[in-house]
């Protein structure tokens, strides 16, 4: 294989294929490179909540806004998915509840409950709706747009519907080198090498290495995260319940999701016994009849995490030809849409919203008290 | 536990669960054993067509109204289902074809073809909508209202839907024995009885036991069938396509299920390696591109075969209390809905198509020839 | 299938197997039925530990014995085994050591020191043979002679040797009936029915309904235990560790089995996520380590328990032709051997030690403190 | 982490598993680097032959003498790592019948024939050893000592077994770059750099990337295998049967692999359908019995080839720091011990045979006509 495409895009997570998506869309001649098996890593760990409002923390000027347009973008891709590529994106409202057990949890959401599209409901009103929550509670900020969906059931519907548009899909395909050439990019795997205008580093928590090859200092830190998932037989978690950034994510097939613990560094994806006990420990506080329920599957993942937790998505600063688009941290699934559009904007040289260009470009100052 | 209820069912498989479902739905005080877990058994094996026309074989009297009106419950089950369990059951449109590769198979559709809800397409138009099945064909019946579903999801949302009206579900309770008692019955499980106006056998192919222990000659044979599924990375199947008694399903998940052997009175199981070398064989003279896709499971199960291969669906000859619903051969999961239906009818004594009720009783005559 | 057999067994759980085997290798014509597959219920769910010490619990006089003999006979079976149907039991030598936190630990342990095949192991010797063990500790008694098996592998063993020497084995056959037939029985299956001189019920805690059937009022019952598994990376524990019936054992694959909850009647097989909560919680005061290890797997099975813990292994009170061997509680891996030989010796009529036929015969006296 | 080790090794399948016990075991302080878990990728899809002389195929000078001394070394390492880290490594005696159904097939196996180790068997002696063999025979080479292994196993216990003797491992770790500092090595994984005074390069098929950043053209293909297993109810297959580089390996759990299809240049890791088809035409044609047993699991592995299928086991032609001990194609598991036992004696200069130095040296001659 010695082929020419327009636009080389590294990784097959949820944010690679959504850009290869929205590209395709556009006729772009592109291939898509995933050193394993598409949706393999970090996406196929999501919880897959949509959690525009929940995760904000206070960011209305870029997070937020740059949120509601993704989650916004999902209650469209949902049809034009399934149409496409057959696929079921698990899609499921019911909004998330993120409980106050004292005043201190309720200031804590004081700030998201100025928004119009939340509402705060006191322990009668939390209870009426989900009977089973722990009876301790103040009461919940209900965000009922913060939906959420099957993380692996998008990448591969993304995967898919960009292949049926004409891109190339590789899968056991480590990327390992990128070389200048001429005007364009020599893209190295063990067997291949591809020629492409542009290149798009989306490999999620394993950019670092390209961020160095291409002559950047830029870490990525992983953030793994360990999950449960249980049979919810008698129950019926109707919403996603949150606190202390552990959840209880209701899916569409009986399951709830329980997650997730928060270990910085540590690159193994395996499953602790450690983390297995603070999962079972904090969901008894939130659902205490988590306890009767049935043992399903347990699974993690690695959070790519940068400097500031917000991604880099942007051109590299002195080669434009080269794109990133990682570190989307906590909320990658929820960005995927966004992230896809705005690398289709950048190559297309469409408008952007300015805010959104500044905060997630490649050499944003690193605020002076964080850098290490 | 000793527990009085109106109506005790046997069995959790499709057919019990649906029962459940529509006495719950009525207020009744119901509870169903399972031996195992919720639809682990023929229902988990199902490739999930609804196919009303597909396997109605001519029989326009009974079994294709029947079916047909199973088949339109659906069409509002997927909503009603997933509003009060939040299950998706992964109704699939897309129908069937029902490929004709000569002169003879194409005259063994000829019956169905004579329905305004089937329509014959020629080869060109058949690969224009599938441009990958054989180049061999003459042509194919198209059953576009034949959609899909995932018979699990179905099942296991019937069950949770039951439960969250009321009824009691007992999973790892095989009940061993029923007995009278004034004017209920006793259900005997390992551990418990408990005590029902109405009894429903609903266990499937397993159901022999207990016409046997009520006094009647009735037997029910396995028919075992073979699937396997493969991903299906490049090509998109979007009907499901049909030979000879074998198909290929597309899923929502980008699966597509390759189906299924018939071998009868075999109560293993397992796959043997000669099923999976037929149903590759049969999979490849259909859609020839199979050959390269990527194996991603198998199963089998035991499909449940009355002598007339219609299914037993009414009051014990002598016993009013006791009910079957069994014997749902090929098309349990169809046929669900509208033996959930008949079954409440009967139990609350409402009407019902004389025709049905003839067709399906226990005490049908049957045709000399085919007695053994 | 109409076929007459010496002896039919009622269940291909370790007990069942290893009396198809002590029988098969007698010339015997046997024939075995289990309901599902060979060694999947109770049996694949178990630790291993051959605990004739651990497990004696003072009672020297019937349990020690038999259990001596029973642990003794694999000692010589793994190579017999081996040799006939190529399987590898997974012998390990290691032994169990006791953990005595505290003096009261220590007197519960003080009948069993009596044994010259335990040692008393004071805190340093325990850490030094198990460095990663609790700080905590008094001390440890240690039994050398109680090794572990790979309990599946010690079913198929004797199932696939059974094979060979000549039974016949039948899977998926859940044996429904018993009746008296002349001078013999006959086996009723869904499917099937054959003729045998002698029954013999070994179908674990689903044995109740036989006795029911044959006209006894013998219940057992079930207490469920829960097991996960953990990887042993970087820590070798090379004996099993013990205490207040929690263990951890140590496997020929580099894996902990960390065992198990008791949770009396309770016939659902899967895990709690409070049970893994206890697991977790007791393994971590026996091993602290064992919190940085990661999963690998867990699962449940059914104890069989009677009146006073200790099996049922002797004929029908009235009906010679039926035995049973069942009940063996939580150590049936253990005692699996000895069962086998003892069923033999009683169809065969040979001489066996009088206190066991009189400790496990079916009609022995209830204490009446004990009798619901 | 930035530690200081005497030797890196990037790798962590059968080979760089046995390095590291080879050169632990000589007290050196030595690291290894896994980029996915321990022996996960080629080395836990074999089957697990040793080999020697059925692979030989001629070659009498090199591959056969280097072989012998490595099946040699299996027959002490079963004791000494099971010893070391409780691991059973699934030695298994019986050998393999390379069979022969014409006088064709039987001219090929003259050569290894001649070995005083290897017996012809005429039809019925064959037949008598595997009664169920293909009746088409003409005969049987029987190569006793061939005997086989469990592939995982035995990388999962040189691991642990290095890591007890104080090596250092790291899984989850893949190695991105090794750069020359001063008198040694950095090696850069995602998150650290170790330096190294020695590094070897065991990381099978993918090892090209190095060869490359280390200024050398070495390439290696992969060769997918595909493989099936079933459970042998009824039979009992004693020896692994050979033709036509298809094999039939009996295992020590009641499952014969069948293995390997030989798909040049596909880095896709998964099974084809069409791989299955050949897979059971190929055994079936080998033991006509097979076509009833029953399927138990399916996978695939890349075989490491170089252009004269035999390894690179050597320094780097201008570099003594670097080693390579990669491309054992058809028999890394075979070939692991001589392997860590050569790189361990190039390290520490100890004498080597001569032969096996020129032979395995990384600038060995292409043979002008292969090169590409
Ligand atoms: C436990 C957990 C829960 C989470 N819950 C949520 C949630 O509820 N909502 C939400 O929005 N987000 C959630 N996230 C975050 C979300 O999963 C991530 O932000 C997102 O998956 C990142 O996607 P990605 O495509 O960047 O990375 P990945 O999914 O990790 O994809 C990167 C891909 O690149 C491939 N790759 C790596 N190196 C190479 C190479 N050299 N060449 C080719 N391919 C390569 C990898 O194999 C991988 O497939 C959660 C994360 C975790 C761990
Ligand atoms: C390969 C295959 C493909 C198929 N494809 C289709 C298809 O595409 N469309 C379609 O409509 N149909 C299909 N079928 C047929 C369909 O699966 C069956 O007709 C249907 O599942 C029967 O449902 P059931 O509830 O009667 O039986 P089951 O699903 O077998 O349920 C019976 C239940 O009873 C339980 N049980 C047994 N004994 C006892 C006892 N003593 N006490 C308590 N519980 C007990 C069992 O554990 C089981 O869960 C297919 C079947 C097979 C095997
Ligand atoms: C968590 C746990 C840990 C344990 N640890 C140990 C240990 O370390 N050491 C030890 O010695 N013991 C241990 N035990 C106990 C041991 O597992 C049991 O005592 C033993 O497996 C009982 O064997 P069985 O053959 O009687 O029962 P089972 O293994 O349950 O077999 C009974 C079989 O009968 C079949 N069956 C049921 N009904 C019918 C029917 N009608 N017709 C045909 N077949 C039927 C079932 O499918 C089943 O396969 C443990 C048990 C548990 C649950
Ligand atoms: C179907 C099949 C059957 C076979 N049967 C036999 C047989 O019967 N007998 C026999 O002797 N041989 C057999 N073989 C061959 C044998 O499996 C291989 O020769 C052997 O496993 C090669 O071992 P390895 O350690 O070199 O490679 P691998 O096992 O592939 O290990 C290489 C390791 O390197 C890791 N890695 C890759 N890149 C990096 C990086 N950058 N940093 C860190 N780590 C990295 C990988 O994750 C992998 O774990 C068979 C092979 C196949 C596929």
């Amino acid at each position: 294989m010695n082929q020419k495409f327009e636009v080389a895009i590294i990784g097959g997570g949820v944010i690679g294929c959504s850009i290869a998506y929205y590209l395709a869309k556009e006729k772009m001649n592109v291939a898509l490179f995933e050193g394993n098996q598409i949706g393999s890593k970090s996406t196929s760990a999501a919880g897959g909540m949509l959690g525009a409002h929940s995760e904000c923390d206070g960011d209305f000027e870029v997070f937020f806004p740059f949120a509601r347009s993704s989650q916004y973008a999902y209650s469209q891709l949902k049809e034009e998915l399934n149409h496409l590529s057959g696929f079921d994106i698990g899609y499921r409202k019911g909004g998330i509840l993120k409980l106050a057990y004292n005043e201190s949890d309720r200031n804590g959401l004081r700030s998201i409950l100025s928004q119009p599209t939340v509402k705060w409901l006191d322990k009668e009103a939390v209870r009426e709706r989900e009977p089973d929550v722990s009876s301790n509670l103040l009461g919940a900020a209900y965000m009922k747009d913060d939906v959420n969906v099957m993380p692996i059931a998008v990448c591969q519907a993304f995967a898919k519907s960009a292949q049926i548009l004409g891109a190339s899909l590789f899968e056991f395909s480590p990327v390992l080198d990128i070389q200048k050439k001429d005007n364009s990019f020599l893209i190295q795997t063990a067997t291949s090498h591809v020629e492409a205008k542009h290149v798009v580093v989306a490999n999620g928590v394993w950019s670092t290495t390209f961020f160095k090859q291409l002559g950047l200092d830029h870490q990525l830190t992983p953030v793994k995260g360990e999950c449960l998932s249980v049979i919810d037989e008698k129950a019926t978690l109707k919403h996603t319940i949150f606190h202390d950034h552990y959840y209880i994510v209701p899916r569409n097939n009986g399951r709830l999701v329980i997650g997730a613990t928060m270990i910085e560094n540590d690159w193994n994806e395996r499953v602790s016994l450690s983390g297995m006990d603070t999962l079972i420990a904090k969901a008894k506080t939130m659902l205490p009849t988590v306890a009767d329920m049935k043992l399903d599957s347990f699974w993690a993942g690695l959070r790519p995490q940068t400097f500031d937790q917000k991604p880099f998505i942007g051109h590299h600063p002195e080669e434009e030809g080269i794109l990133f688009a990682t570190g989307h941290y906590r909320n990658g699934i929820l960005l995927a849409p966004a992230t896809g559009q705005m690398i289709r904007d950048l190559i297309l040289k469409r408008q952007i919203k300015n805010e959104w260009v500044e905060a997630f470009k490649i050499d944003r100052r690193q605020p002076l008290l964080l850098r290490r």
